[in-house]
């Protein structure tokens, strides 16, 4: 069976996140009913990242094998016709033919999140169900640098959901960087993989640190707790992005 | 009676535009429905852009008088709490306590659009009632040039809604830059004051010039004609955002 990778993007506002849940409708529900109705056969999906409730993505990565070939451009215009005719708040940005060993979760050597909040006094509008709104005028700097204990291979168990299912807490975490356009504030995190709720809690801590509630020195003690009681709260879904998936360049080689 | 001067923000997808009409919700019966809730007596409000139905704004200004003396920070949050109440698609960003002589339409020396295109072969989920989709790839260095064709005074009747009040055809248009931001494809346009649908009737003929239908020649020749039936098509509401009036600084000075 020939297999396609999808790239998609998401408006996760009122979904029950990536995977199918026995109540509420996920984006996996969605995109196989959207993928059944062009391929005929029943087809199985499986995502590079399980995003939680409320999460968007931009750049989301899906593997899926169909009983026939189809032109990747066919496959795209295909799923996206049946999504749109569900109106569901899903779409195929991209699709390409791949080997059967690729797989979109395991074949995955990174992953790139965006988290935006907005500090200003008036809630967002715009961006309402996009962004976190934050009251408080965030120090960005004092975020960035924080940020950066953070950056290598630890333990992080103050950053892992209870509900986490990782074989182990300990992971690299490659980038977190805290910048500012206008208004808005963006953490931008990269790792080859995150624990659960761990980009989300890791934005809760530098949260207080931005509004100058925690230091330098608090965050570097929280990471080394191993306690998520020591950590920061859980940043809101609705400001979490999954931007990008990364994939050694081995796999379009391989095809 | 203390007048204010209303900055604000509003999602005009489902609203009947600014101004109050006999069916649907409007951004004006909405905010002053708000503002009576703070201030217990009738209000009405004028504003600087009375802009259509499903048009957005980042910085829409407006004024209002007050039966008694708030000041401006408890404007701004009282009437902010009553929109939030209603869960109305409007925010007051922020309010300032003026003279009787500045008026939010006639004191303003200039106003900022912005058009949002997005030209690609998907359609848009998380800002698909932000943005036009264009599926063709558009040029817009092509866009650009062509638009600075218009700059200037001119008569714009080629560009002017068959329902525009304006006494006159003649304006004089500021700037009107076209750039790309990845997919996106942005048009802001500078004026003192426009026409009705003028904006979106440029943007509908700059996008014949990005899709290469219409060459700088059939954009001269369009503007020449001074006939509605000559344009481009009327671009979608959706894409369209009022970001700024500009008032004299004097209006400052004068408190």
């Amino acid at each position: 069976m020939p297999r396609y990778k999808l790239t998609i993007e998401y408006d996760g506002t009122g979904l029950v996140g990536w995977q199918r849940q026995d109540c509420g409708l996920s984006v996996q529900c969605l995109l196989e009913a959207a993928t059944r109705r062009l391929s005929g056969d029943d087809v199985s999906l499986a995502a590079a990242g399980r995003t939680d409730a409320g999460v968007h993505a931009t750049g989301q990565v899906v593997h899926v094998d169909l009983a026939r070939d189809f032109r990747p451009d066919q496959v795209r215009a295909g799923v996206n016709f049946w999504l749109r005719a569900e109106n569901a708040p899903v779409v195929v940005l991209a699709a390409e033919a791949v080997g059967d060993d690729f797989h979109a979760r395991f074949s995955a050597i990174g992953r790139r999140y965006l988290y935006r909040m907005i500090d200003r006094a008036s809630p967002p509008i715009l961006d309402r169900h996009r962004v976190l709104w934050v009251r408080r005028h965030l120090d960005v700097t004092a975020m960035h640098q924080a940020a950066q204990i953070l950056i290598g291979r630890h333990d992080f168990s103050t950053f892992r959901a209870a509900a986490c299912q990782s074989a182990s807490p300990v992971k690299t975490l490659d980038r977190l960087d805290v910048s500012r356009v206008g208004d808005e504030v963006q953490i931008v995190a990269w790792a080859r993989s995150f624990l659960h709720h761990q980009v989300r809690n890791m934005v809760g801590t530098l949260r207080l640190v931005g509004e100058g509630k925690w230091s330098d020195a608090d965050v570097a003690s929280a990471l080394a707790a191993c306690d998520r009681r020591k950590g920061g709260p859980t940043a809101a879904a609705q400001g979490l992005y999954l931007t990008a998936v990364i994939y050694p360049p081995d796999d379009a080689d391989s095809l």
